[in-house]
């Protein structure tokens, strides 16, 4: 056994035993070997007390370098935020850009505890060279061309996605994964969509989606396709694969039953739905159904953090308040769409969970500050009173890559300066 | 000058000059006594580079030693929380227990960034103990008895207060302030409302109540007053003399209007009524009428939090989602809401703004931190990514109440321990 963590507080992740009590936790190699009450020699003990030990975060959908774009416009319609907060600075990105950005996001993510994360966005081969730098679990999702593109050939972005995939999917002894992206139905006309559930069917892969983020969103597939953007996404095949598929806020019930029939995840994006004005998405009532929805911080442009912990509290919060009833989202459900259920989402089968021959991705978060004391209940005080900056110690696969918050595979100051010098060439 | 703080980004909370740039302020006694560009010799020097100042926050309702119970009982209905998770505890509270848990309210309310509160619970001379130890600013409410009350006189009670008020209005040099608790509609029989207005009005003394925070409360006021809680208060005369009422989430258009003529200063608890499923306040409607809406956390059994920075972000995302629009309740106003009107609610005139004349009560925030990196605008990073672990250091009246996070009036390790023992006996 290389790592024994003792006497630590044990919040499982499996809704079967969520709380387990205080006990020992060991770790062999990448994974979990023992979760009892022994004690068991290890190269290297943990002291546990005081903390909680729990499965790592999983942020099932972000794009990881608008960490750069952060606060830049806020309480805009979308319209402005998109024209002058956004396109412009997007336009401006370079491969230093988002080397940049993807470690400050990795280094934000890491010190709040998320261990593992599903990213769309520019510069693919950048961010998964940062991934593997950090030692985070990831799955990274390239698209094939959509009909916004001034390059045009379908074969080219084929090999390019294959060319990435072989490349990285696998890569830093199973930390990175890679997927299909599919935007939304509106970066893509029928054909496009039906080539990428073509090209997703062909190679196996999963799709990552944004789908019904808006009501306007919803209203022009309608015009456009006839049909809704999740009818639109099962007429052509998308949904046929293992689809990830963000937001889901105007859905209606029989909408609801495809998703929970064709095993699709909808992320939650609680702070970026409200930031951006679009609204609540029903979480109680797709819980209700058995279908595992997951949580994602949403790029940190409209959130404007990447901290899961913080997300949890507005998930588990913002559904009570909105449908009048205290008991929704409870803080068992919060925990596993925050965990199991973003496994799932970002295309792991073997985290998400503490569970002997999972994967070692846990994290220790220091449950003793004044602001969680007294600590009546461990997972009640997760979800309502942790704070990000409580996380102490991430481990993934195995590996240390904080303690005592000091990162240890990045540098966290030379992050954080490179990072606003690319800020300053941007903006 | 005694402190000069210097380089420095400044949020002074005045919204004629929200964001301020870079310069320096100068403490003499306990007041504010520069703001500006320029160097100048004081005692003691604090580098503020990388940080934030800005008001203290001013939290507008709470129930201090509700700490003792945070996430006890979670996602119930209301009347299983209350008698589960709260009445059979409040049976049991000594001064020894409130004693502890206002000792361990003050350290959160401290590190998180709050330099003021207006209070309500039990023992309230053992709070304003407390609060004096302490040296934060509050101001700390008592009722005269209510219709459910075993002890029947009311003179009793009149001395009771007047004994408080006199021991306490104005002691620590102005830091404490004493206040008529009206609880509820609910809570008071008409006569007992009446009763109350006359003593508030007699003593000159402001009003610190619960108005319309559920839609039953408002149900059960017009089957028993024939009018919603709002105009039943008006009818009695409460709001002829300052009045800061909790929660004001059912209320009509006209209900606002009474609320802007009488000069009411509503708080909002978002936390607390998301938590309780009691509903979202009419925040943006209110602002847009011009009241001077504040910001409280309400007991942290209800929250789980003592923690203004979080309540903030709450306040600035929810309304945007529940409304479908994402410029409501900016970062302006929100920063307001939380130093300018909560200074306003809480019942002191020279607070709540960075203002040359003003108390020096204010917060250094470490700005540098990766989850607000690159800090584009400082203002919305206040609102949308700062966390109450980045207050770095605190004074109230000119006297320094924590630095590099750590406590100076008070011994957090000592406060925790007792804190837990009172938790242990009541539970």
């Amino acid at each position: 056994m290389d790592i024994l963590i003792k006497n630590v507080r044990i919040i499982t992740g499996d809704s079967v035993l969520m709380d387990a009590g205080t006990g020992n936790i060991g770790i062999t190699g990448d994974s979990i070997s023992y979760i009892g009450s022994e004690d068991k020699q290890a190269a290297r003990v943990i002291n546990g007390k005081g903390m909680i030990a729990m499965p790592g975060l999983q942020n099932a959908h972000t794009h990881t370098s608008m960490v750069l774009m952060r606060n830049y416009i806020t309480d805009k319609p979308l319209e402005k935020w998109l024209e002058e907060g956004i396109f412009p600075i997007e336009a401006k990105l370079n491969k230093k850009h988002i080397k940049n950005g993807s470690l400050l996001a990795l280094t934000e993510m890491i010190k709040s505890g998320t261990t593992s994360f599903l990213d769309m966005y520019y510069e693919v081969d950048t961010t998964a060279e940062a991934v593997l730098k950090a030692g985070i679990r990831a799955n990274i999702s390239l698209g094939l061309l959509t009909s916004h593109d001034k390059e045009n050939n379908l074969e080219n972005s084929k090999t390019e996605w294959k060319n990435f995939h072989n490349t990285y999917n696998g890569a830093g002894g199973g930390l990175l994964r890679t997927s299909l992206e599919v935007h939304s139905v509106y970066l893509y006309d029928e054909k496009g969509l039906m080539d990428s559930a073509d090209f997703a069917a062909e190679t196996g892969t999963m799709i990552h989606c944004h789908l019904s983020e808006t009501r306007s969103e919803v209203e022009n597939s309608i015009a456009k396709y006839g049909v809704s953007p999740i009818r639109e996404f099962l007429k052509c095949g998308l949904l046929d694969v293992p689809t990830t598929a963000a937001h889901t806020i105007w859905i209606d019930d029989e909408e609801m039953d495809i998703i929970l029939e064709k095993g699709v995840v909808p992320v939650h994006c609680a702070s970026s739905n409200m930031f951006l004005g679009s609204g609540f998405a029903p979480v109680p009532k797709m819980l209700k159904k058995g279908i595992p929805v997951a949580i994602g911080t949403d790029g940190a442009a409209s959130n404007n953090n990447l901290d899961m912990i913080k997300e949890m509290a507005f998930t588990a919060l913002i559904h009570k308040g909105n449908n009048l009833d205290p008991t929704l989202v409870n803080s068992t459900e919060t925990v596993s769409m925050a965990t199991a259920n973003g496994a799932r989402a970002i295309g792991f089968k073997d985290t998400g969970m503490l569970k002997e021959g999972y994967k070692a991705d846990l994290i220790l978060i220091d449950s003793d500050k004044a602001h969680n004391t007294p600590l009546l209940n461990p997972l009640n005080a997760l979800i309502y009173s942790t704070k990000g900056s409580d996380v102490d110690t991430v481990i993934v696969n195995g590996k240390i890559l904080m303690e005592n918050r000091e990162l240890k595979t990045l540098d966290e100051e030379k992050i954080k300066y490179n990072a606003r010098q690319s800020a300053v060439e941007l903006i």
